[in-house]
């Protein structure tokens, strides 16, 4: 088993969709792919910041999913980040209604040192300097897996530019797959891509699944077929821990492999949408997840005979 | 092998897309179906008509691919059905420049009697009052599957609910299952599709692949994805003709063989959108499709290990 450095925001979301609203609830990149990378057991710790508002209970409830959180800082007198969103009734578009940066603002990435010699980082979506302070930390990581969003490309390009150059997977979604690139197909899309860096391209389509791009090859996971979308808050940052902690807890970084820690990703994000927030990643059973990963065999797998 | 009788249109089109634009060339569902269904070598034969200025080469070219053409009735002093359209730079939407019905007015279907103990029937997309008049014309199908369109929703909808209530199989797209049922959940939708008749529901999603489902079960197939589609035109029509073909060919006509054949039917649409209308179609060989087919199975087969 690898060890996984995971960082990204761990924060308050409020969020509103069709189905309800939520007040200030857990949140953030770090804590969705934290709960995601602890089903898989993988060995994961937290980098990341919060306020002297954040309740001991969430920092438990990361400590009960066998996260280290040793380096996650907290800031006495500062208050955690704040996201809040209201989903339109498509369930793919929303729009943000507060932002809040709080102790995000400044800061200060520290991989604790019993984790700056783990193979796999997992790059959470945030400002592109963290992201670089973070990789700048690592001694040898085999494996980098960013995430990142159309924001970083409208107001850090070059910056954001230099992260994708030094990691080995992006996850990007599909839109911003082809402002990055200028090209609307996504196989010319990823092969701008991987020109710039990575080795490894996962475009994530929501609801229309994701592509992973290697050299000439591609995969494709669907997403599961659902009758309802109840909360699409964390499902990209589920997948991408569901992702990038498979990676880590098998050691094998090959296409191949890859593709099972897509189809793993893309089994916990069916989860994570089926409730507010963290709620259904929360004490999410092995039972659980095996029925699912059964559910996407039965959903992609056939057996034509080629004469 | 079953036999397979294919109604639908055979039919001039004249097409404009980002990459250039062409004369009248050979069109029409019933077309699309039937060649790709002869891939197959399934035993088809095509109902439909055309006028006097229809060229003997193109009777000649259903005829080499091995498509019986004694339903495709020749009214001399008629003009074959003509369509005219241009596709958006996204590929995804058209504007239908002309439509003449012309022959297909008063088309009145006649399959041929050696054909009226076929198996399968494939009911391509035309006036549901044609499809219903093939279906009283079969004497015991095990298998029949109906493409439709919205422009049928809006102008006839009590008939096509009757051809609905009728066929085993319905294949329509995903803004199609909407408007029918009102339901934007493609789950829900099928649903509410297999309670007006059909056992077996297929959601075309372009780009998106296709969902196939039955009771409870799902089966998705993606579309292979594609540096350029050079033009969509009959796209979907390859899809039934390949799905259908592959089941008359197998006579299984189990769940689990229709994955086979909905996958079958993707890899020839993905020659389709390759070239200009049935260009691509015409003359591909066995060993092309062995490929395709090959590379679906690397887009989407894993192996992940269940604990």
């Amino acid at each position: 088993m690898s060890k996984l450095v995971i960082v990204g925001t761990v924060a308050f979301d409020a969020i509103e969709t069709p189905f309800g609203k939520t007040d200030k609830i857990l949140g953030g990149a770090a804590t969705f792919i934290g709960l995601a990378a602890s089903q898989c057991n993988a060995d994961g710790a937290i980098v990341s910041v919060v306020g002297g508002d954040f309740p001991e209970e969430y920092i438990a409830l990361l400590k009960n999913h066998d996260l280290d959180v040793s380096g996650l800082e907290v800031i006495k007198e500062g208050k955690t980040f704040f996201w809040s969103g209201k989903y339109h009734n498509d369930m793919n578009t929303r729009d943000t209604l507060v932002t809040e940066l709080n102790v995000l603002e400044n800061f200060d990435p520290k991989v604790p040192e019993n984790y700056q010699d783990a193979e796999v980082v997992m790059l959470g979506n945030l400002h592109p300097a963290v992201q670089l302070g973070v990789i700048e930390q690592m001694k040898a990581p085999k494996l980098v897996v960013l995430d990142t969003m159309n924001f970083w490309m409208d107001h850090t390009l070059d910056l954001l530019k230099e992260v994708i150059s030094k990691v080995d997977v992006i996850t990007i979604n599909d839109e911003e797959a082809r402002q990055l690139t200028g090209e609307y197909s996504l196989v010319t899309a990823s092969k701008k891509i991987m020109e710039m860096g990575p080795a490894y391209v996962v475009i994530k389509k929501g609801e229309h699944g994701a592509l992973l791009f290697h050299k000439d090859e591609i995969f494709f996971a669907p997403a599961l077929p659902l009758e309802e979308v109840f909360d699409p808050t964390g499902a990209g940052d589920t997948f991408a821990g569901g992702f990038a902690g498979y990676l880590a807890k098998s050691g094998d970084f090959s296409f191949e492999n890859m593709k099972n820690a897509i189809i793993y990703g893309s089994a916990l994000a069916s989860f994570c949408v089926e409730k507010f927030g963290t709620e259904r990643l929360v004490g999410l059973s092995k039972k659980e997840v095996h029925k699912r990963l059964q559910q996407f065999q039965q959903l992609t797998q056939f057996d034509i005979e080629l004469e």
